[in-house]
C-alpha cells in the first residue's frame, strides 16, 4: 500500500487557537484511493525545520503534500524550502508574472510588486493552476515519488487537488479498495474488549484493527484493503461478524452509529415512544435523543427535575419517599421513571438521579453514584452505578448508561 | 527563546475525522512561560517514523513532548519507540505493577494481564504519576534537553503536565511573563467586532490580539508579554478595558467564562431562579445551565416539550393558539415561557421553539427560524431569529441566543 505524509505550513497553525484542517480533507481523499497517510507535520516559518520535514518525508513516503506558505509575503517560505529540500534551484517564470498581472488587472487592481515572488517555482515543477487565488501549486515526480505543493486556503487547494492531483495519484495507487467498519461497545473497558477481540483479529493479519476508548464507549476500527473490492468487503465483514458474535449484546452499533441513533432506530422500528426524566444529567439525555433528525416520531417529552419540588410536582414522586430514601436512590429513580411514563403516556420512560459533583458526595453515596430507572409495559426497575470522572464525564457517562439501559429493553 | 516540539501519537489522529487537540492546550501553557512551539508531528503506530520523529525533534529543540500511545494494547508503541529513539532499554518496574494491581482492585476489578505492559518505562525515566488513569508519564533530561512522555487523554495529561512538568520547564525557561485575557462577544459578527476593535488594539502594538469566531460567539484573545509582571498585566487589562467600553453590552464575558456561567453568576447574585421550556433545542439549554457546578441554587426545572401534546399538558399552551399560529411562532414561545414560569414558580423563564432541520422548513418559516420567549416579573416577550447552519449548529446557536436573552434581562 502506498503511503503519504502531509506537511501543513504556517506559524498561525502553531498557536493555541488554530489547528490544521486541510489534512483532514486530504486524508479522506487519499484514503478513498487506498493511499495511507502515515504522518502529518505542522511547521511554521522556520527554514531548517521545514526543509528537513520535506526531505525526511520524501525519504519515507510515496506521496508528500504540503499546504500553505505560498503567499507573497516574506514569511511565505514554501517555495524556497521545497527547492532546497530536493536540491533544485528556484526559477523565475516570466509567463507566470504576465499571467498574474493580467489576473490582478481583471480584478481591477495593479499587481503589488511583492506578488512577483509568486512567479518563482522550483526547477522542473509542473504548475498546478489556481483559478481561485494568486498562488499556483507545484507538482514533481522525484525518483518515483510525488511532491505536491498546494496553497493554504481550502477553497484554493481543494479544487486544485481534485482537478490536477487526484487522478494522477489514483493512477499511481492502481486499483485497490479499502472497506471500513466501526463497532461500538458499551459497558466493557478497553482492556476487556481487547482480551476478547485480540485472538479474533489476530487471525486476520491483513486487516488493520485498532481499539479506541472514547469518553464512554470502546470503538473497534476495522479496515480491510484489497485489489479486489469483494475481497476487501468480505474480510471486513467477516471479522466484524466474528467480533460481534464474541462480544455479544455489549456491541451497540455495528457501523459507527451513535447510541442515541441506535435507540431511536429500535423505537422507530417498534413504533413506540419514550419520555425522559432527568436530575443530575440536567437535560443531556433529552438533548442527545433529540439530536437525531426525525426524533419527534418517538420522543414525547423530557422533564429536567433538578429540585425535589420538581420531582414531586411533575413526576409525582412522594415526599415521604424522598424523605426516607433521599433523591439519589433506586426508589426515587423508579418513581421518577414510572411517574414520567404515566404523565407522558409513553411506552418507555427512563430516569436518572445521581451525584455529578464536585460537591454533594457522602460516604454512602460518593460523587459518581448514579441510579438509572426504567419503566415500561413489563414494569419498573433500576440499576445503581458508580462512574469515575469529573462532573462533565460523570454526566456524559450517566447519559450513555441510561441510553444503553433503554437499548437493552428495546433491542 | 527556548523551542519545543510536540508529537501526537495515535493512528486515530490520522483518520479524516479526528484531529489532535492536546497540542493546542500544551502550546498555550508553553507560550505562557515563553517557550515557543516550532513544530508539531502527528504519527500513528508506525515504529520507524515515530522513532525518527522523536530523535529528530530532540536534535532540533529544547523540549520534546509526546502525547498518547501509552495504553495497554499492542498498538500502543510509545514506550518502545521513545526508548529506541534515545538509545535506552525498556525496564520492567515491579513497583509499578503492584501499584497498578492495587488501583484496579480499588475499582473493584482484577487487572487484565495486558496492563502489565504499562509497568515498562525507559531506563532512567522519572515517573510522572497519573491519578486519573493507568498509564504513568515519563520525563528525562538528555544532554540538557527535556523529553516528556504523556498519556493521550486530556483528563490525564493536563493534571500531569501542570503538577509535574510545568514548574520544571518554567525554571528552565527563566523569567518573563505573559498575561492573557479572553473577551467573549455575542450578537455581533467577526468583521463587525474587528471594525470596532482594530483601531483600539492597533494602538497597542506590543500586545498580541487575535479575533476568533467559535460556533456562536466572537472571542478576542489578548496576550501581553514583558520581563516585568506588572507591565504585562497592566497593558493586558488596559486594552481589555478599552475594548469592553467600545463594544458595550455585547461583551458577555471578560475572562473567558461560558455564557451559562455568566447567566448563573447574575442569577446567584440576585438570589433569583430560572426555569426553561425547550422545543427544538431538546434539553440543550437545561444541560448547559446545569453544567455549571452549584446550578441547583438557581435552576428549578426544565421541560423538553417536543410534541404539541406536551406543550399543552405541561406548559398550558392553548390548543387554539397552536392551531392558529403554529408551534413555531412568537405566540407559542411567549405562552411556553409564561406557562413554564407559572408552573415552576420561578423568577425567570425562557423558552425556545423553532425549526432545527434538516426537515420541517416552509417558505414562511425556513429551517433556522427560531422564536425565543422570556417571562419575568415585568412581563412576557419574545424575539424571532433566523440562524444559519446545520441541525447541530442551529440548536447550539439557539441555546446561546436564549441564554444571552436571559443575560440581558438579569445583568
Amino acid at each position: 500500500m502506498l503511503t503519504a505524509e502531509i506537511i501543513a505550513i504556517g506559524s498561525e497553525l502553531l498557536t493555541p487557537t488554530k489547528t490544521d484542517t486541510n489534512s483532514l480533507w486530504l486524508t479522506e481523499k487519499l484514503d478513498d484511493i487506498g493511499i495511507e497517510v502515515k504522518l502529518k507535520t505542522i511547521v511554521g516559518d522556520d527554514r531548517l525545520r521545514l526543509e528537513e520535514a520535506i526531505s525526511d518525508a520524501l525519504k519515507r513516503s510515496n506521496v508528500v503534500i504540503t499546504t500553505g506558505g505560498l503567499g507573497p509575503t516574506a514569511d511565505d517560505i514554501t517555495r524556497q524550502c521545497t527547492a532546497a529540500a530536493i536540491g533544485r534551484d528556484l526559477v523565475y517564470r516570466d509567463d507566470l508574472e504576465v499571467h498574474l498581472r493580467e489576473r490582478f488587472r481583471s480584478w481591477g487592481r495593479e499587481m503589488p510588486e511583492i506578488n512577483k515572488r509568486q512567479a518563482f517555482i522550483f526547477e522542473g515543477a509542473e504548475i498546478l493552476p489556481n483559478p481561485n487565488g494568486s498562488a499556483v501549486g507545484m507538482l514533481a515526480e522525484i525518483d518515483g515519488k510525488f511532491l505536491i505543493v498546494l496553497p493554504g486556503p481550502p477553497r484554493e487547494n481543494q479544487p486544485m487537488f481534485l482537478d490536477h492531483v487526484l487522478g494522477r495519484l489514483k493512477a499511481m495507487a492502481g486499483e485497490g479498495f479499502v472497506k471500513r467498519r466501526v463497532l461500538s461497545v458499551s459497558g466493557l473497558g478497553e482492556s476487556a474488549v481487547d482480551e476478547i477481540a485480540a485472538p479474533i483479529y489476530g487471525a486476520f493479519p491483513d486487516v488493520q484493527t485498532s481499539i479506541l476508548f472514547n469518553k464512554s464507549e470502546v470503538q473497534i476500527h476495522i479496515a480491510a484493503r484489497s485489489e479486489i473490492e469483494i475481497v476487501a468487503s468480505t474480510s471486513c465483514d467477516k471479522l466484524a461478524d466474528e467480533l460481534i458474535r464474541a462480544i455479544g449484546k455489549a456491541v451497540f452499533a455495528t457501523h459507527g452509529e451513535t447510541m442515541e441513533a441506535i435507540v431511536g432506530e429500535h423505537l422507530r422500528r417498534r413504533g413506540e415512544t419514550i419520555a425522559v426524566a432527568e436530575s443530575c444529567t440536567g437535560g443531556l439525555i433529552a438533548r442527545r435523543i433529540t439530536e437525531v433528525p426525525g426524533s419527534s416520531a418517538y420522543f414525547l417529552e423530557g422533564a429536567v427535575t433538578y429540585s425535589n419540588a420538581a420531582k414531586i410536582r411533575t413526576l409525582g414522586v412522594s415526599p415521604t419517599l424522598l424523605e426516607t430514601h433521599g433523591a439519589v436512590s433506586s426508589q426515587c429513580a423508579e418513581a421518577m421513571a414510572k411517574g414520567m411514563r404515566d404523565y407522558a403516556s409513553s411506552d418507555h420512560a427512563v430516569s436518572v438521579t445521581g451525584i455529578a459533583g464536585p460537591d454533594g458526595g457522602t460516604e454512602d453515596k460518593p460523587v459518581g453514584t448514579v441510579f438509572i430507572g426504567y419503566s415500561g409495559v413489563k414494569g419498573t426497575k433500576s440499576i445503581r452505578l458508580h462512574l469515575p470522572g469529573d462532573r462533565y464525564l460523570i454526566r456524559w457517562r450517566t447519559s450513555q448508561a441510561a441510553l444503553d439501559y433503554v437499548r437493552r429493553q428495546v433491542m
